[in-house]
């Protein structure tokens, strides 16, 4: 195992680093005046464009792609340091680095499995920031953890396919930006379980395309949405098919290892930004006579958060370690040991931070409830934590097996 | 310990679940529906108007009040099953029967605080539920569970006093009925660290004072509020003191014994609608070929969860009982064990439910997410875990000082 | 629920907590010096001999039969508190008072269903003190707590039944006294699945039944033993039989209630104690210029051990004041659930005892750690945790069905 | 970072694997049979001494020193994983490569600290494996874990020093071949707080020296023993110091760091033991229908030790790398980190294995229960949990202060 910062992370690290603290974090409270200003939660305000072209020019931009022709081409390894970075200020930083999820992820996708066309139409303007993008897969009515529970229908009719299906938290559906959608349906379902699906593109405004609404997550409707997505009788061309027929889950699959890091990764920048907040907090308040940060039990908050913090931020790393050397295929345990523990370890430190805070931690009065809104998502994005568990348990199961054969 | 529901208990038992299943629950989704074409989360939805109409004629009314001239006068140990009743649907079956928070503490300090000016004026139309109150005691600069940390300043001059001071979580204020404040500032900064508050009545439309701002919780605006309120040279007369000078402390102690049975009941309630939630989308929901409800991990959720609420429901019982029958003062430690207990307890109930329910339980769809928010209030209202579990503590240290004497 | 003590209850609490005071604490010093001097972990120690004429005499014996003409004749809810008293000192107070495991298990059983040889022979001297007896359920080659499992046979041969298998966990097989073992195995093992098994009366010293050894708990070899046993050949008439061919799972099942309420109530008597010496330590060490006792984490410790303590006593005193009402069956979950309960708070609360002691908190100096090995087997004695879960989790989820349907 | 294996690194941990395999696992029956026979907890069974020469030949002998005169001279981190490699079977690798605790810390004090004639009379035989050593600072009478404390005088007598004190917890002192001891005490309490502490070699059968008792651990007499040793007017001449008057503290600083690396991969290596029997164990037994290895909740455990190990063990291999690279003191955050976070994980593990295994996880047919008392021990040596939370916490808050300032 190497964990080493090449030149090129360091470098990269350093000048991500400038960028929050000279653009970033000034950004912060323009962002929030001018959402505010909005009325609009979905509002697309005008600082995020501003961020954006100076991201541009500092050269962080698709910090995240590991092709060399449109970014810097950085490893998994190299990247996630950059990802916690960007996790400190979540609202910002992803977007304005064009490193935000789930285009990351739909960009891969497009890179490795897109048609020439696909990518000349959507590819690009998504490496550019012109647009957005959204993955629809998740559906209301199933568990969809279980990818054989899939219920949306893609129909063959001629040269193309008929779309029929309810989707949710889809989410970026309601970026101003958004344009295209990619979805998962099943072409077969009289296939065997993993071939039944197949991944489409889909643009956002074909006829038939519903936004029904945007989901809320606690109270907040985030400013990109989680949409309800319907599709009645959405007709694309055969075109817009992804690789082959059947191969939508092993699509699904590859996206996931790096999404999961830049997840983890963010989750732990998050939880950073929330231990210093702790901290700030506990030595600012006083009780019977003495701060907060003087008791023993907040003591053991702070060190308690920083230990978990340091493990998850290893196992991560390693992760990516392995994806870069070994293949995501290899990682598989590892990438499914890091979503189970970065969200929950966050979601204790940021719940931690908040007690620290009083009320004030639930308002937003400071980024804590809001953080620990995103950070519950996670324990279901890609799956529910007993999904990855199981995943885990059965493969122990099986490296005993063997030895025991 | 006695916690037999004595037969009037049982019949108020039967008369309030007759009206949730008659009422309330029917009211829910048009409730939710008033709500969401009012645009406005402050919004007073005439459906509640006609429950509570429907609760007086049913004589479910002011079931709180231990005082036999305003309401049945029910013991803690009768109110409390009902508290739990009403926990199941917070948003109305409190507000319905005129029992809810933080109303019913405050008339209860004018029943035993109140001149005879102050019955008349603001604890009459109180009971009657014509309009609504708030208490402003918490501050955003300090931390308030330490009475002598107060910075509102409240001076004689004449025969007035001037009050100057910021307060925050001033629940209630928000609420479009509400006309006064109950108010604790400091007299005498100079006294005795427990002398130095006291408390005064304060009509909302007293000039120099401003409602500031309402406060999110996890991104929600509660219907009532929980109002930032400045008070800039707030002038009201002598007579606005509730008892003496220097009681503030003794009168928010007195309020505080009842007013956690309440919440506590009712977190109780709202932890027993998650479980039935998580039980019914366990059965409904299935993963690689069996519904979760047959997984032992959701299992161990289940029965984890009937242990712990069960657990909670026996220790406020008894905390009820003591209230009545060896007073306040004698049940501190179950008062605050339960105030430690029934929060935490809830909120590990009713985010295994959220699990459960994956993605929409975060989501508007289901109760769920709202419920984690309200009870995570109640890990700070009245003061912190750890500032009850140091009362614990100290009394447990002075039982062992006693037995080593 | 009615948990109020009776005037009998009270009375021997009283008389109990005196034969503490006065004979038992004071006992524990020398029941400690006659075991150390003689070098056998199961010997009898005459001290105890003492102690039951003394307890005896104050007729503070049988306390936990149920029926008159055999001791006081209590409740279940009556004989909880004094099971919790005898808690605080497992060695002596249970024995002494002719109320320790698995002996009341037994005479329960054999009054219930034993003959009258069965009671003349055994039961008579077992309530008299003069033997004591064991309970072989247990087998180590199989999953015991499912009852389907058991491999033992009884195997009728003309007027006797001829056994074999192998038990263990046979407690209180090695104690000086024992003479006669309550057995369970299966008389037909075509039969449904729990009529297969029977029940025998079969005396130690029956030929083919070896004590192969004892099993320590951790490093501890407990003075009554916990038994492996090899049943060859064994031949015992066929009187032996309590009850009736295929009435064993249900007399095993009868036995489960009172002794899980003893259990529970003693598992909080050790808890209430690990408190004391908690506090004690707390108060008396200090470290960077304060006493422990002043450290927010360790009154953190003492307060969350008072709440889980009571909380698990009331659900305790609930189970106890159910099964007096309205009978064992219908505290099924209740038993279930204090199953759960007590030994996992037990554990926990003496843990931070043996946390705040230090080394000295793992050794023999102080009760704690093994009053911990003691718990921690009640985690598995009649069945683990799971199986408790899984009966708690299947009656919530058909409380469901019948609300649903 | 870097925790890639360098080319000896891996050919070390190759040939203590086969060592292992080959030598350790099939002598650990030989070994408790040879214990049990002797019938004496602190027998030195023979087959260690084949066991030692065999390590020997095989090169693997002295393996923790990192000073080349002295073994291979590996890193921190080269031998980190050879540590964990070993802790899967305690009683039998550690000693037999010579590599054991405290005689590793001992050594290493001895060679950077010792004079010429307590390197020729103590350290060479301790690096043959001659002899072995104890360790004596942990005192009854206080709270050792704040070494102002300590009260064991050491007077200058003319060109004697005269030693009075009691001690305990002193491991090893029973072992058969212990010769000699090392001590902390004072010289001069009228000192400033980290100057007043002095360390000593002195030989164990130095008159006034008296070995009270051995110490049980749950039970459990460790064959090493830990002793309660008095010190009665012992007299040793001025040279039995190390370094000079008031360098003790700084002494114990500097045998903390490797000490814990390896105390910590060893839990690791213990952990990593109790997973694969838990593992074996579900897979072998079923209830109701179905081995335990089928049910979610033992799926659970399985994943949730595998991930939690996993990230101690990258913890624990940084704060190695750092040791190597910067340098104890700059891994004082993680190596407080490492010391909070191993122990409890491996309880946490083993726990679940014991669960996992029924009655039989807690007698010695499964080497799981003794595993569970030796991990609990390291939530006290040197130091407890708290005081190393502490030292976090306080760094954090000064790293605060510096960002803040």
């Amino acid at each position: 195992m190497q964990f080493e910062k090449s030149d090129r992370g360091t470098k990269y690290a350093e000048l991500l680093q400038a960028f929050m603290d000279e653009e970033i974090y000034p950004a912060e409270p323009v962002y929030a005046q001018q959402m505010r200003d909005s009325g609009d939660p979905h509002f697309y305000p005008p600082v995020l464009d501003e961020l954006k072209k100076e991201a541009k020019a500092r050269g962080l931009w698709n910090l995240f792609s590991p092709h060399p022709e449109t970014g810097p081409g950085l490893t998994n390894l190299e990247y996630a340091p950059l990802a916690e970075i960007m996790g400190r200020s979540l609202h910002l930083a992803p977007e304005a680095t064009n490193c935000g999820a789930p285009d990351t992820g739909n960009m891969e996708v497009l890179t490795l499995f897109g048609t020439d066309e696909h990518k000349e139409k959507w590819l690009r303007p998504l490496l550019d920031g012109e647009i957005r993008s959204a993955f629809a897969m998740t559906e209301p009515a199933v568990a969809s953890s279980d990818a054989t529970n899939i219920q949306m229908r893609m129909e063959r009719d001629g040269d193309d396919y008929i779309l029929n299906g309810r989707k949710w938290w889809t989410s970026n559906a309601l970026h101003r930006n958004c344009k295209v959608l990619i979805v998962m349906g099943k072409t077969d379902p009289s296939a065997e379980s993993y071939r039944q699906q197949s991944m489409m593109v889909v643009p956002i405004d074909t006829p038939g395309v519903t936004i029904v609404r945007s989901l809320p997550i606690f109270g907040y409707q985030d400013r990109e949405g989680h949409a309800e997505v319907l599709f009645e009788n959405v007709r694309v061309p055969a075109t817009a098919l992804l690789a082959n027929e059947g191969d939508g889950f092993l699509i699904s699959q590859s996206r996931l290892g790096p999404g999961r890091i830049h997840h983890c990764m963010r989750s732990i920048g998050a939880a950073e930004r929330a231990l210093d907040l702790m901290i700030d907090r506990a030595k600012s308040r006083s009780t019977f006579g003495a701060p907060l940060a003087d008791r023993a039990n907040i003591q053991d908050w702070i060190a308690e958060s920083r230990v978990e913090i340091e493990m998850v931020r290893l196992l991560t790393m390693k992760a990516a370690w392995l994806m870069d050397t070994v293949g995501n295929k290899h990682a598989r345990v590892e990438i499914a040991a890091i979503k189970v523990a970065a969200p929950s370890m966050a979601l204790k430190v940021i719940d931690r931070a908040i007690q620290v805070h009083g009320g004030g931690g639930l308002s937003d009065d400071f980024p804590l409830a809001e953080m620990f809104a995103q950070q519950r998502t996670l324990r279901f994005a890609d799956g529910p934590d007993e999904v990855h568990k199981r995943v885990i348990a059965r493969q122990e199961m099986r490296r005993r097996d063997k030895a025991n054969a």
